[in-house]
């Protein structure tokens, strides 16, 4: 199983609206006989692509996969009817489907007469799928906040410079999640400020081209976004989200626009956005934010994890990473949980889960 | 060495003034024969420590130490001597004394046909004795800034409540950095708004009682610590900088108090105040203090170490962990260099130290 999810891994960035999907089949004798992963929407899924692998050897083996096997006819089969006329005796799955019209692959195996286990190395399978699942239970985009900032939480010095607080390598390190995002959300800060591209570059990964996550611009009144925009490149597509009452004529031919409801005082309503992305089959969203935008995610309840590149540096002044998210009194301190802190040069990439208790 | 090593960190928090050390003897034929560390100033060097415990089989023996031996007679004699009189045919130490009054061990060896060598794992027993070597090279105390703030950087709400960013466990961690400091330093708006005690508790440490730091508050104006504050309560001693032009007339009687120069816009002179802790044989400071009194350290290059617990939370508003350090725009940026990253409960600590380029 811990190779199947390694395979499935290979999948993250490029099968959204999809979840990954890592699959191994061992024959009737035990003995690895055919592996396959998700690669993309559309695409063969992981059962498919390691039963084809595996050939006759299937006959009476063992399927090994990441996610309950699908239950239901999409732009595929169902993997269910596959995994069964492939003649697999037996199917250990990690992590229960919950999307509901795919779900029931279980009961239908189970019924066909093939022994079925779910549940081993969930908590594994489940952090490789962490976005898609989220997602899914939510019914909107997973969320993951990512920032730079110093030990004393500033992402620009008083005079407003900030280039560059995070090294080279941290900065590398954010192309890899923008390759792994459906979209990349920016505000109209950053994107007055920096003029950022957006794209993945170099991100290093193997196993396929990286995939251009959709760009996407929160500018309520439509006055951030100029035409020439690095934003607007064409190398990747763009949205721009502005309010219903904003002049973005300005705007026409060169992206789509979205409008959106206001949120009181706050820019735009942060739900509003995600369900017009979800809509967009957005399932994963990094948001680069500056301090406002984010501010807005946390107060709306929509930051799922936390990505920060700290670098061991010390300003004194200078705007925090965040700012205002509706949070007046130590008792209301949103509580995340630390899963990872790990070295990017010289810097320090601290990860944190926003998982309530109720989930 | 490595054993010698771990032996010295048990005399961390007791020796001050001077460094810790530990030292292990092989006899003729290369076996363990005694080992010894320094416990607290005034009592025996490692070296006499584990030439005691060697006995006779010192003789031709050799003797791994974590500092050059010393050459002095200070309040016990020199350790060169206590060798040369016990028969040791090799010395091999880590790092070199710095000490002016205490340097030329080595020398005064060589010179008696002992052969000595210089340098083992010499980075090890540098970092393990960072504080006194630091002081000796700069002619102060060593400094290090401890903090707790959230991801964002914030030490409290905007309300200014602030109980608890940190864990349990992290707060039982700081006390341990206490026990190991000479002085633990606080500011005026923490003395006015925490009243802490500032004492080492349940530090876990082995090996001897738990040494009580010296008690430091920077009360500029003298109107912050008031008959009755925690930090006079007498289990330890305290230590109150003033303002040469404060009246400091009801703190008569109540806690020694030192009178220095103060900084132009910055309260005290941070240079005097760490000069009149050298004085009293203070090597190692904890800096407690809050962001106005962190900044004005950073501001005078005084922030040797920084050690900040991170709870992985948000708060969005609040005074940031530092506050002005006279740093205007990012090429003026601190750099430190990321030395640890560990986990503290659900928190994660982390330790950056200053290293000049020059150095």
């Amino acid at each position: 199983m811990r190779r199947a999810i390694e395979l499935a891994a290979r999948g993250l960035g490029s099968t959204s609206p999809n979840p990954v999907v890592g699959c191994v089949i061992l024959d009737a004798a035990g003995q690895p006989a055919g592996e396959g992963w998700h690669r993309r929407a559309g695409g063969p899924h992981a059962e498919v692509e390691a039963l084809r692998a595996a050939g006759d050897r299937a006959r009476g083996g063992t399927a090994l996969v990441t996610l309950e096997p699908c239950n239901h006819t999409g732009r595929t089969g169902p993997c269910a009817q596959a995994l069964l006329a492939a003649g697999i005796a037996r199917v250990v799955y990690a992590v229960a489907d919950p999307n509901p019209t795919a779900t029931g692959g279980a009961w239908t195996l189970r019924e066909a007469g093939v022994s079925v286990e779910g549940g081993l190395l969930a908590g594994e399978a489940e952090a490789g799928n962490r976005a898609w699942l989220t997602s899914v239970r939510r019914g909107r985009p997973f969320v993951l906040w990512k920032y730079a900032a110093t030990l004393d939480g500033r992402i620009a010095a008083s005079d407003g410079s900030s280039r560059w607080i995070s090294s080279a390598e941290s900065r590398a390190d954010v192309h890899r999640l923008r390759a792994q995002a459906d979209a990349v959300v920016v505000g109209s800060g950053t994107a007055r400020t920096d003029d950022p591209q957006l794209g993945a570059r170099e991100s290093g990964l193997l196993e396929s081209e990286t995939t251009q996550p959709l760009r996407v611009v929160v500018d309520s009144n439509a006055t951030a976004v100029k035409p020439g925009a690095r934003v607007l490149d064409g190398t990747a597509p763009t949205l721009i989200a502005v309010a219903e009452d904003a002049d973005a004529a300005h705007l026409e031919g060169l992206a789509p626009v979205v409008r959106l409801p206001r949120a009181p005082g706050r820019g735009l309503s942060v739900h509003a956005l995600l369900a017009a992305l979800h809509e967009r089959d957005v399932r994963s969203v990094l948001l680069e934010g500056g301090p406002t935008l984010a501010g807005a995610f946390v107060a709306a309840g929509a930051v799922d994890q936390v990505t920060g590149y700290l670098a061991p540096a010390l300003l004194g002044a200078g705007p925090a990473a965040l700012a205002d998210a509706g949070i007046g009194t130590i008792a209301q301190t949103l509580r995340l949980q630390l899963t990872e802190a790990v070295r990017i040069g010289p810097d320090l990439r601290i990860t944190a889960l926003n998982t309530p208790q109720e989930s």
